[in-house]
């Protein structure tokens, strides 16, 4: 049964939803798509226009919403009708749209776990701070919400049922690895708001090992992967959503995020970061304006959706599993290998955004077929990943698989 | 004759000149001292006291004053009856305050350039942008205005005239060498105001060579300096005040300015620069804060009078004139060492502060004594050094020199 979408945001992975939705509005319904910024709303639905995107002829419209506003968000669900909300604007606005969601019984879907603006790195688990504190009102109204259904947290947890289920038959590790080997060109850029990218490393890192929550700084711990396509990579151990939710799903496995840098973005880091460059604490300038420095910093960088059309070369982002397989020691990597000049190509976005924003789009597909309504709240980890690595599949993110028996597509 | 004095400013090299004018108050008269905030004044003031630097009973008195605002500091001027004002508040005021001293007749003196806060690095020689348009008037008026009389500029001016006066027949080249190879102990700070230390490095570097001015950029000509007690260090061909005031004294000489630098100060001015944190013009943050980043920057560095109590080590500033004597190539190092614990004991300010903030005290002593009463506008090197130096000594910025002769005091 068709269900009509709701996006909220306008950046690059929003980009990328309003493209992926468009192409599927087959299954899904009548689009929306909103943010606090009309014109960037409309920029999007020009370049679905633009690039011909729309599977059938059907509705996708524009709305201005301040998506602080639970009440404004509640309102414009029950004006477009929408029956499915895709939650891709800043992380500070998660819990008012998911309010909004159990106010008017929209499924709920997001990409990032919540962030409160003045705080920075909480408790783990992360999810238990806000998300999962709506768990039990979500099962009572029949709300169907997936938390972090990006590509990591999303995808990954996904990549990590699956070599539990199918390829392992005990899981002692599930090391995560996201590398991009893609250039943009600049100096220097985030890939995506240099707010919440910075923000997740200026923190405690959290790595979910023997049993208990481990503490490290960023840049801390790093080792060489080698990996398929994009090489040999260098990779830091780095706090991030998935696993504060995989930890509760696996306790008995170590659950370790790793992400990839370069010698040049830490140096940058770590100057600005030193300096109190990252600090989202104002300070007050010898003229009396108070400012927060992160947002200065944010104002001065590029933009990162204007990296696109420059970008080039591959990511590569996956699993690694290890455990036991009929009695013997076993590991198994899932992943996938995406292009940015192809999604740039297909979409006006970077392969950051792509990989961010396809998940949440085959969710929602997959909600409106039925197959994931599951009427409360999950982690994507507790959801049957077949059908969604399927879809993802023939939606641009294929999956593959390497072990001992070699390397190839699920 | 005993002369009034007002000092302007309640930064580091303020509190310099205070404790040594409180020194010389015997030949100075009433002492006053004028900054937008007024507790600065207050707390230098207080300095003074605790450390009994006043040389004989006598008054010395805080004030607020806008010194972007000629009429209230001329008001100033005539209310404390000062007949000298040293000029050592920030460089965007320097021509509203020399106004107010060609409006009352008092003798002006600084330590820097005048600088548009709105502009970066203006048109060779810097002078003539602001400061010599007014060289006329202040002959009409009979004011005597020392431009640019810190150590340097200031001091290295006069060391540059002493070598082509006393030690050489004909001068080929200057280069004055500025070293601190002392440290702060903090993981980044500017020396002085890092509005003004930045801006020094973010422009066009001017050199005078072959009777031209040369451009350069910054960090782009380095060479190691062999130095007397700070030993070798790396200097950068950097842009400066006397360069612009020299190079028209002395057209047939070369005139370099050299900057030490370590690597990580290099590290971290890089990264800003390339990311836009230096530049003086506004940004606008995503919540519409319009924002210079500069300011934002200086806000979150250490305040530079916060190193004092920390500071170890020694400066070593001095020129390099090299030209023919007798017929032969000749050169000499004209140089000061200074110690950033023993200024910090005498006047609670680091080193680079002591070695400013001593000069234009001399100057208002040479001034009050009538040696230097010129009435007129000149910089340093127009001056007889002999005098200038020779009570430098006394005040505790003593005057070496080292040739082929060896290494002397003078």
């Amino acid at each position: 049964m068709k269900k009509n979408v709701l996006i909220i945001g306008a950046g690059g992975v929003a980009q990328v939803v309003a493209h992926k939705c468009a192409q599927a509005n087959d299954v899904l319904g009548d689009l929306h798509i909103a943010s606090r910024t009309l014109s960037k709303c409309e920029a999007i639905l020009a370049s679905v226009e633009e690039k011909g995107s729309m599977k059938a002829p059907g509705l996708f419209k524009a709305h201005a919403v301040d998506a602080m506003d639970t009440g404004a968000v509640a309102q414009l669900i029950r004006h477009t009708g929408a029956e499915i909300v895709i939650n891709v604007g800043s992380s500070f606005v998660n819990m008012t749209v998911l309010e909004a969601c159990l106010d008017t019984g929209a499924a709920y879907l997001d990409t990032a776990i919540h962030e409160d603006p003045a705080k920075i790195c909480e408790t783990p688990p992360w999810y238990g701070n806000y998300e999962w504190r709506r768990r039990e009102r979500c099962a009572e109204k029949g709300v169907t919400a997936i938390l972090g259904v990006g590509f990591d947290p999303g995808v990954v947890n996904a990549y990590a049922r699956l070599a539990a289920d199918d390829y392992l038959d005990t899981v002692t590790s599930i090391d995560i690895v996201d590398i991009n080997a893609g250039s943009h060109g600049r100096w220097f850029s985030t890939n995506f708001d240099p707010e919440i990218n910075f923000r997740e490393f200026t923190g405690t890192v959290y790595s979910w090992q023997k049993g208990a929550w481990q503490e490290n700084s960023m840049f801390e711990v790093g080792q060489e992967f080698d990996l398929p396509v994009v090489g040999k990579q260098k990779a830091y151990l780095t706090g991030h959503d998935e696993v504060h939710s995989l930890s509760a799903n696996y306790p008995d496995a170590d659950v370790r995020f790793w992400m990839g840098f370069g010698d040049h973005y830490i140096n940058v880091f770590t100057v600005l970061k030193n300096l109190g460059l990252l600090s989202e604490k104002p300070v007050v300038t010898a003229e009396g304006l108070e400012v927060i420095p992160l947002k200065v910093v944010k104002a001065v960088l590029p933009d990162p959706s204007s990296l696109a059309p420059d970008y080039k070369g591959k990511t590569c982002i996956g699993d690694f599993v290890r455990g036991t397989k009929d009695g013997a020691p076993a590991e198994v990597f899932v992943y996938n290998v995406a292009d940015h000049e192809e999604a740039y190509a297909e979409t006006g976005a970077q392969g950051i955004s792509y990989t961010a924003g396809v998940p949440p789009v085959a969710a929602a597909v997959l909600i409106a077929r039925g197959e994931w309504d599951v009427a409360r709240m999950v982690n994507v980890e507790e959801l049957d990943p077949k059908p969604f690595l399927r879809l993802l599949g023939e939606m641009g993110l294929p999956t593959r698989v390497r072990d001992a028996a070699g390397d190839r597509a699920i």
